[in-house]
C-alpha cells in the first residue's frame, strides 16, 4: 500500500485541533500586536537560497527543475523568502513594515523525534524603524505568544553578535570566514573553538576574549561584559543597545521577562544575523529543545536595496505543540455537542433539528448510516459527543425529544421548539 | 532582482485578511457539521497520482525525485491524498468517518487569470455511511458555507454520474474508455459528442438518449429523466436515489436550496466519480465560475481495501475569495484599534500603555522609530489605525494621554487609568 513519504507526517483530528490551539494563540496574538500577514510560494527560485546560504545548502533541501526548467526548491524557511516579497511587493510601503506568517518548510535531512523532513513554522519580521525598539517588539510577541500558550519553564537567552563579529575581524577572520568558528560556538564547544584557534595558529589574548564573551552567560552579566571588553568602544556600544533592548522588555512586565538571560554565546546557524539574537528552549524537549529564534539581520542588501535594519523570529509549531502535550497544557479533543439519532419516519423531522440546532451555532452531527439505536449510541461515544438526541415515532408524536447525557446516561425530555434553548449553553 | 516563480502569489496582508475571513467560515461551518479536520504532506509518492488518474497526469504536476531518488509529486488535489492517510491511519475508525481539509496544490498550467500553479482548496470528505444520507450531509456542508459567505447568484446542479456511465456500457464503451465522451459531456459539447459517436459508428437509439440525458437540466425534470429510461431499472434506481438527496438538500431549508437544479450532464473532470455530482458557479467570475465541485467516488479499492461508500467535494479558496471581492461582500482592512505615540523621556510609561492594552485585547501598535508628532500621525494613517495615543510630558505630568480619532481629528483627554475602559468597546 502506498505510504506518506518517508519524513512526513498525517494529521489526524486530534493533532489538528492542537494546532489549530496553538496557531489561534499566535494569530491573535500577532494581530494584536498589529503585526499583518502574508504568505508567499510553497517553493521559490532555488537562487533565493543559495544566494544567502551558498550553494552548501543545496545538499540538504528539496531543489528540482519545472517543465520550464526553472531550478525550483521547496523553501526550507520562510525568512529569505518574506524579504524577496518585500522586495517584489512593499519596498515603497511606509516603515516599519511588521509582518507574520505561517508555512510549511522542507528540509533533506535524517528523520528523527521531534525532526521532520516537512514542518510547519510561524515566524514574523520587522522590516525598518529603531534597531532598539524593534527588537524589544519583536522579542516581546515571541515571549507573549510563548506565554500566552500557557507553556513553562522556557529558558529565554539574548544576545549579541556583533561583539563576536568584530572581535573576529580584530583576528584577521572576516565575515565570510567566521562559519566554522560560529557554528563551534553554536554548539557550546568552546573546547572546540580553543583547538580551531590554535590549529589555525590564532592563539592570543583577542582569542582569550572571544572564549570569555562566549562563555558569558546570566540575568546580571552585562557590566562583567563591560570589564571584558572596555577598551572597544564598538564592542561596548553593542553592550548598550542590548541593556536597552533587555530592559525595554523587562518593562513590559509580560511573564517570564523577569528569567530573561543575557547569552553572548548565541551565534545562530545563519551567515545573516549581525545584531542582538535570541532564542527560547523549553527543556522537557530534550535535544530538540529550541521552539524559537530569531535576531536582527541583513538581507535586504542581497536584492540591491538599500540596508535596512531588519528583524524577526520563526517558531516550530510541531515542536509547541509536543510542549504543550508533555506539559499536559490541552485536554482531549471535544466531539460535537450533540447527535441526532432519527428513527424511520423521522427522518426528515430529525434532518430539520439537525439544520436549526447547527444554525444555532451548536455543532452538531448525526446518523449517516440508519443504524439501530444502540449501535448509534456506541459511535456517538466513540465519536465524542456530549449529548444523543433521540428522535422516535413516540418522540415525535408527543412533540418531543429524547436528550441523553453521554458521559452520565442521565436522559430527559426536551419540547422539540425548546432543543435550541436547552443546547445554547451546553 | 529575484521574483517570485511563474503563476505563484504572493498574499499581502490584505489578502490573508480575506483568506482568513473565508476560511473562518469554512471551519466554523465545518466543526459545527461534526467534521474533523486532516493534513497531509504537500508532497506524495507520485504513484499515487498515476494509479488514480494515469501516466497522463504527469505532464500537468510537479514530480520531482528526492535526493534518495524517490519519485515524488507535489499533490495537483487532496482527495487521493485524503484516502491514502484514510487507508494508513484510520481504516479502524467507526464510520462514517467525516474530515475535512484546507491545503495548497500545484498543477504545471498555463497560468491565466483565476487560475495559479499553486492554488488553495477546502475540501471535506464522508467514507462510510449510507449512500443518500452521506450525499445530503456534504452538499449541505457545501451549500451551508457558500451562503455562510454570504454570496449570491451561485448556481447549483447535481446530477448522477452512473446513469450515462450505464448508458455508456450498453454501448459497449466500458468504464476505461469512457473519459473523451466525459470530457465533451462535461464541457457541454454536445454536437462535438454527436459528432464522436458518429465517428466511432456508435449511432442508434442509445446514443440518442445519452444526448438527451446529458442535456436534462432544470429543477424539475426527474420525471422527464424518468419517462426517457423507463425501461432501465439500475437508471431509475439512480434517478430514485437522486431525488431522495434533493429532497433531502430542500428539507434542510438552507437559503438557496429552493434554486437547487438537476443536471444529468454533469461529468466532472476524472475518472473516479461514479454516483451522485455536484457543481457549483458564481455567474459574476466569467470563465472560471466553478467555485465547487464533487460527488460519490470509488477509491478505496485502489488501496487493496474493500469498496465503501465515499463521497466529497473540494472549493477553491481563491475563487470564493474573487467572488466575494467582486459582489463587495468585504470591506476594507482594518488596522490596529490604537497607535501609541510616546516623546523623549515617555517611551517607557508609553510601552506600558501597549502592554496594558494588549493584554486587554486591543490591537495597538507604537511608534518604532522614534519619529515626529506629523510623521507618526502620518504613518498611523497609513496603517489605517483608528485612534492614536500621544503621551508627551505634559501629559503624562498631568497623568492622562491624548487620544486622537484618526477618522474625524477630533482629540479627547483621557486619564492613563482610564485607558482600557475607553478603548475595550472601540
Amino acid at each position: 500500500m502506498i505510504q506518506r513519504p518517508r519524513g512526513t507526517r498525517d494529521l489526524l483530528p486530534e493533532d489538528m485541533a492542537r494546532r489549530r490551539s496553538v496557531e489561534k494563540v499566535m494569530l491573535d496574538t500577532a494581530l494584536r500586536f498589529g503585526f499583518g500577514e502574508v504568505c508567499t510560494p510553497m517553493f521559490e527560485e532555488l537562487e533565493l537560497f543559495t544566494m544567502k546560504s551558498g550553494q552548501g545548502v543545496i545538499g540538504e533541501i528539496y531543489n528540482f527543475k519545472d517543465k520550464g526548467g526553472r531550478d525550483l526548491a521547496l523553501r526550507p524557511e520562510l525568512t529569505a523568502a518574506v524579504i524577496r516579497l518585500y522586495a517584489n511587493n512593499m519596498q515603497d510601503a511606509p516603515k516599519p513594515i511588521k509582518v507574520f506568517y505561517f508555512g510549511e518548510c522542507f528540509r533533506y535531512e535524517r528523520p528523527q523525534k521531534g525532526r521532520y523532513r516537512e514542518f510547519r513554522q510561524f515566524g514574523a519580521e520587522i522590516i525598518g524603524g529603531d534597531e532598539v525598539a524593534t527588537n524589544i517588539e519583536i522579542v516581546s510577541l515571541a515571549l507573549e505568544i510563548i506565554s500566552g500558550l500557557g507553556l513553562k519553564g522556557q529558558g529565554i537567552r539574548i544576545g549579541f553578535l556583533d561583539i563576536l563579529r568584530i572581535l573576529f575581524e580584530e583576528i584577521g577572520v572576516g565575515r565570510n570566514d567566521q562559519g566554522p568558528f560560529m557554528t563551534l560556538i553554536d554548539k557550546g564547544d568552546l573546547d572546540g573553538l580553543a583547538k580551531l584557534f590554535e590549529e589555525r595558529g590564532l592563539i592570543g589574548q583577542v582569542t582569550d576574549i572571544i572564549l570569555k564573551v562566549a562563555a558569558t552567560k546570566g540575568k546580571e552579566v552585562i557590566q562583567k561584559a563591560r570589564d571584558l571588553l572596555r577598551d572597544r568602544s564598538k564592542c561596548l556600544d553593542a553592550l548598550d543597545k542590548l541593556e536597552a533592548i533587555l530592559n525595554g522588555i523587562r518593562s513590559s512586565a509580560l511573564p517570564g521577562t523577569e528569567d530573561v538571560e543575557v547569552d553572548l554565546g548565541i551565534a545562530r546557524g545563519l551567515d545573516y544575523y549581525s545584531g542582538m539574537v535570541f532564542e527560547v528552549d523549553i527543556s522537557d524537549l530534550g535535544a530538540e529543545k529550541q521552539v524559537c529564534g530569531g535576531g536582527a539581520y541583513a538581507l535586504t542588501e542581497l536584492f540591491g536595496l538599500e540596508a535596512t535594519n531588519s528583524t524577526g523570529f520563526a517558531m516550530g509549531v510541531d515542536r509547541l505543540i509536543l510542549a504543550i502535550e508533555q506539559q499536559g497544557i490541552l485536554g482531549p479533543m471535544k466531539g460535537p455537542t450533540a447527535y441526532v439519532i432519527p428513527f424511520k419516519g423521522t427522518e426528515e423531522r430529525a434532518r430539520e433539528v439537525v439544520s436549526e440546532l447547527r444554525s444555532a451555532g451548536v455543532p452538531t452531527d448525526l446518523d449517516l448510516s440508519g443504524r439501530s439505536l444502540s449501535k448509534n449510541l456506541k459511535y456517538a461515544a466513540s465519536i465524542r459527543a456530549l449529548f444523543a438526541i433521540i428522535l422516535g415515532q413516540k418522540e415525535l408524536e408527543k412533540g418531543v425529544v429524547t436528550v441523553r447525557d453521554l458521559d452520565s446516561g442521565d436522559q430527559t425530555e426536551v419540547p422539540l421548539g425548546d432543543i435550541i434553548g436547552y443546547f445554547k449553553d451546553k
